[in-house]
C-alpha cells in the first residue's frame, strides 16, 4: 500500500520534471529558448491530447446542445475591429529610458525608503524604488538595498536602506508625479527614468498578400471567442442549432505578453478551449451562469483536479466591461499561488451586436417556438489549455512511499493522472525476456490492447523496476504476462498504480475492468 | 439495395455542399471572406479530428518506435536561417505595371496569337497573351478573344485572334524579351506591362516582445518539419528511443501564397501530419523509403480513399535538392485534377547538419549497438491535414439510387465516409416520438452509445426522411428502437448505409457490432 504524501510542487520542481520526462521543453531550446514559447514533447503531447480530447467528448459529443469548430488564426482583420480588439486589447507599458528595457505598468510596485549610512543617525534623503515582481515586499527590500549602496558608493561603509515613515506599497498607476522623479526603476542606477505609461497592443501583426502595404495587415487571433462570433450566422443558416445552443472551439491563441512568466501560465502562444453559449435574451441568466460555473467545476475535478483547489472569484460589478452583466473566474491553487484558470463570463449581445454593425450581416435568430426575432446572449466559458495542463501536472505530482521487495518502505516518484489524462492507459511486461513463448503471447495482448489505447511494452530490468519507470510517467495500470498466464491459463496480474496493489483477471475481465476505469 | 453511381464530384459542386451541409465555411464570411483562409464547420471539424486522430492512432500510438510532439508556430527566428527559409523558402512573382496585380512566375503561361478583324483575309498584326490558369488552352483562347476585341476597338465588327502558326504554350521563364514587350498580362488592357520576376519569400513576418526593431522579427512556421529537428536532441537526451525511431507532429502551418487556389488545396493557412523517421547513415534508404511508400498508401485506403485514385511521382534526379537522395509523391485524383497529397522523402542528414552548425550543439547519435557516433539521416513523409480532408470528401461523394417506401428506385445523395472518419458514428431513433417509454428506452441506448462515440439523436420525421438526413452527413448505422424492442425485448434494427440493409441485433451484439465496423 502506497502512503500517500501528496504536495504542491514548486514551480521549479515542476519546470525540471516537465524537461527532465519529455513533458515539456523549452521552445527553440538549442538556440538558448524564446521567451514565452515552449514545446509539448512525447509525454507532454499525450497529456495535453487526453485534456483537449476529454473536454471536447464532454462538451461536444455528450451534449445535444453543443456543436465543434475549428477557425483559423489569421482572420478578417474587420474582426479584430468589430471586437474591439484593435483599439483596446492593450496593456499599459512602461520605458526605461536608462536601460530600454519595457515593463508592464501594472506590474510595477513603489515604494518610498530613507536611506541612512550605517552608524549615522540621521537619514541622508528619501528615495523610490520600482519592482516588477509577484513578491513584491522581499523585491522592494532587496532592490532598496541595491539602491542604498549605489547612494553610498561616496559615503564608504554600510548603507542601510529601510521604508520610509508609513511609505505604503503603492502601484505605478497611483504614483505621483515627484515620486516617479525620485523613482529608480527595476534595473535603472540614476533615478526618474521612468517614462509615463502607454498602451501597448497585445495583439502579433502580420501582413498577408504579396502587397505589404497598410490594407495587408492582419492579426494572429488572441482569443478563438471572435472566431465563433464570426461563424454563427453560418452555423446557425446551416445547421440544426436552436437557442438555446453553444458553439464550441479548441485552437491555438497569441498575445505578444511584455513579460511573459510563470511557465504555461503566461505564454505568448497558447491553446484555448472556449464555448459561446447563445441563450434567449431574457432568459434567466443567472441560474444559468451558475449551472455553468458547477458543470466546469465538475469537470475539472473529473480529470483529476482535487475539488478543494478549485476556488470561485467573481468579479466585482465596478470591474466588469459594460456590456459584461457577471463573470465568475475559477481559480485553482497553482504551484506560484491561486489564480485563474477558467473565466465564465455572461457577455450579453455585445459581440454579435458588434458584428452585426461591422459586417452589415443580420445576427438575428427566429425563435420558432416564441415566435420573435432576437439577438441571443451569450455564456462563455473561457478554459486555457495550457494552464489546465500546468494545473493537472501540479495536481499529479506525487513523491509518497511504497515497501520495496523485501518489505522496507522506499520513496517513490509517482504521476496520479486520472486514467483519462495520462499519457500511457497501460503497460505491458512479459514476466521475463527470456522465454519466446511467453514474450509472445504479452506483444499479443500488448496489440489488442493498443487497439483501443496507447499502451506502453516494456521487457527489460525487474518487474519493480519496471513498475518505477511507469509510477513516474503515470501509467494507472501494469499488465504482467507470467508462467501461470501461459501454463495454467489463470490470466494476468494488473497492478495499480496508486495502491500498488496487484489483482488477477483473465484477459477478457481485463478490457471490461480497463475500459469502465479509463472511459469511465 | 443501393446502386452505386459513384462518381468524382466538381470543385464548385464540393465547395457548395461544404458550405451548405456545415463542412467548410470560407473564413470570416460575414466579412465577405478572407482569400485563402478556410473554416471547419461542425461536421467538418469532426472529420478532420478524425482524419488527425487516426493518423496519430496508426503512426505513433501503434507503433513503439514513433513518439509524438507538438511545438510551437513562433519559433526562434535562427530555425529558419538554418534550415534555408529565410534565404530561400520564395516564389517566382511577377508584378502587372499596369493594374498592380501580382502573380505566381510559374504559373503565368504565353502565346502568341495572330488578329485578324472580322471578314478581312489578312492578319493585322501579332500579340501575345498571358494567362494564369491550370485548365491554359481554354483560358488562353478565351483571353486572346478578349484582347482581340481590344485591339478591334477602332475597326468595327468582329474581330478573331488564333494562335500565330507553331506558336506553342510556353511558361513565363521561357519566354524571350520581345515576347514579354508585345504581351498583354492576365489582366491588363495594354501590352508589356509585365516586370522581371523576383523572388517573394512565403513566411508570415511578426514581431515578438515589445520592442519593434529588426531584432524583434519572428516567422509563423511555414512546415511543421523544423519543430521536429529544433527537439531531436531534447527527445534523445529524454525519451529512450533508439535509431531507427521517428518523431511525428500534427500542426498548423502557414505560406504567403501569392496565389491561393483550388479550395483546400493550396491556403495560407493548413495543417501538417508529418514524421522524421530518423535512421542510420549507412541503411539500405531504398528499401526503408519503399516501406514507408507502401505504408502511406495503404493508410490512405485504411481511411477510405480508392487506391485507384493514388498514384506515385518519383521526383528525377535533376529536379531533387542537393541533400536529397529520393522523394516519391503520393498523388490522389483530386477534383481539380491528379495533384501531391502526401510526400516522402529521403533528406540525408540536411537538417541536423544546419542546425548542428547554427546552434553549436551537437546532433550527433551514439549507437550502443553499433558502437559509433554519427548523424542520423531521415525519411520524411509529410501529409498535409486539410488536402487529405479534401480527397476524403470528394471519395465520399456519392449520387445513387434507392428504393422508397414503394419499392420505386428513387435518387439518393450520400457521403460514403468510412466508419473512422464519419463525422457521427451511429444515429438512435425512437420510431416514434408520442410513445414516452419508447423514447426513453431509446435516450438511455443513446447515452450509453454516446460514451463511446460521437452519435447523432433524431426524433422528427418519418424514419425513412430520418435515414436520408444521415445518409447526406454520411453516418454510417442508424439504430432504431422499435415496438418489439421494448415489447418483445428483440432488441435494435441497424440500418447500413452503403447497402441500406438492414439486420436485427441484440443490445450487447450491437456494441460488439459497431465496436468492429468502427474501431477496426
Amino acid at each position: 500500500m502506497a502512503t500517500d504524501n501528496a504536495s504542491t510542487p514548486t514551480m521549479d520542481t515542476l519546470i525540471a520534471l516537465c524537461k527532465r520526462r519529455g513533458f515539456v521543453f523549452p521552445s527553440s531550446d538549442i538556440y538558448g529558448g524564446y521567451n514565452g514559447f515552449f514545446d509539448f514533447g512525447p509525454l507532454g503531447v499525450e497529456v495535453k491530447n487526453n485534456i483537449k480530447q476529454a473536454w471536447w467528448k464532454d462538451f461536444v459529443h455528450r451534449r445535444d446542445d453543443i456543436v465543434g469548430l475549428d477557425s483559423t488564426i489569421i482572420m478578417h482583420p474587420k474582426i479584430w475591429v468589430a471586437s474591439g480588439h484593435v483599439g483596446g486589447f492593450s496593456d499599459p507599458m512602461v520605458d526605461c529610458k536608462e536601460t530600454k528595457l519595457r515593463y508592464r505598468a501594472d506590474q510595477l510596485f513603489f515604494q518610498e525608503f530613507t536611506f541612512t549610512p550605517d552608524g549615522e543617525g540621521d537619514a541622508m534623503n528619501h528615495f523610490v524604488v520600482v519592482v516588477e515582481a509577484d513578491d513584491m515586499n522581499t523585491a522592494l527590500a532587496e532592490r532598496a538595498s541595491k539602491v542604498a549602496r549605489l547612494l553610498g558608493k561616496q559615503a564608504e561603509g554600510k548603507v542601510r536602506a529601510a521604508p520610509a515613515d508609513g511609505a505604503a506599497v503603492i502601484e505605478f498607476t497611483e504614483s505621483t508625479a515627484e515620486q516617479r522623479e525620485a523613482a529608480f526603476g527595476p534595473d535603472a542606477t540614476t533615478a526618474g527614468t521612468l517614462t509615463e505609461p502607454r498602451d501597448f497592443n497585445l495583439m502579433f501583426e502580420t501582413k498577408v498578400g504579396p502587397l505589404a502595404d497598410k490594407s495587408a495587415t492582419a492579426y494572429l487571433r488572441p482569443e478563438t471567442a471572435q472566431g465563433i462570433f464570426a461563424n454563427y450566422r453560418n452555423i446557425v443558416d446551416t445547421g440544426r442549432v436552436k437557442v438555446p445552443f453553444g458553439i464550441a472551439q479548441v485552437g491555438k491563441a497569441f498575445r505578444n505578453e511584455i513579460t511573459p512568466r510563470n511557465f504555461l501560465f503566461r505564454s505568448r502562444e497558447f491553446e484555448q478551449m472556449e464555448i459561446e453559449y447563445f441563450i434567449q435574451p431574457d432568459a434567466d441568466w443567472k441560474t444559468l451562469h451558475r449551472e455553468w460555473i458547477d458543470k466546469c467545476i465538475d469537470w475539472l475535478v473529473s480529470i483529476g483536479l482535487p475539488r478543494e483547489g478549485i476556488g470561485e472569484d467573481v468579479h466585482p460589478a465596478h470591474k466588469l466591461s459594460h456590456y459584461s452583466k457577471g463573470t465568475t473566474d475559477l481559480t485553482f491553487r497553482f504551484p506560484h499561488g491561486v489564480q485563474e484558470l477558467w473565466g465564465i463570463a455572461c457577455r450579453g449581445d455585445f459581440d454579435l451586436t458588434q458584428h452585426q454593425e461591422h459586417s452589415g450581416k443580420s445576427m438575428e435568430y427566429f425563435d420558432e417556438q416564441q415566435k420573435q426575432k432576437y439577438i441571443p446572449h451569450v455564456i462563455e466559458p473561457s478554459l486555457g489549455v495550457d494552464r489546465t495542463f500546468l494545473a493537472v501536472l501540479a495536481a499529479a505530482y506525487c513523491e509518497d512511499e511504497i515497501p520495496n521487495d523485501k518489505g522496507t518502505p522506499e520513496k517513490r516518484s509517482v504521476m496520479k493522472f486520472h486514467p483519462r489524462i495520462a499519457p500511457y492507459k497501460v503497460a505491458v511486461f512479459p514476466l521475463v525476456k527470456n522465454k519466446p513463448e511467453l514474450v509472445e503471447h504479452a506483444r499479443k495482448l500488448y496489440e489488442r490492447l493498443q487497439n483501443r489505447w496507447n499502451v506502453f511494452w516494456d521487457v527489460s530490468g525487474a518487474i519493480g523496476r519496471r513498475y518505477r519507470r511507469q509510477d513516474e510517467i503515470g501509467t494507472p495500470f501494469c499488465v504482467t504476462v507470467d508462467f501461470d498466464t501461459i501454463e495454467q491459463g489463470t490470466g494476468v496480474t494488473v497492478r495499480d498504480r496508486d495502491t500498488t496493489q496487484q489483482i488477477r483477471l483473465s484477459e477478457d475481465e481485463l478490457f471490461n475492468y480497463l475500459s469502465e476505469k479509463i472511459d469511465g
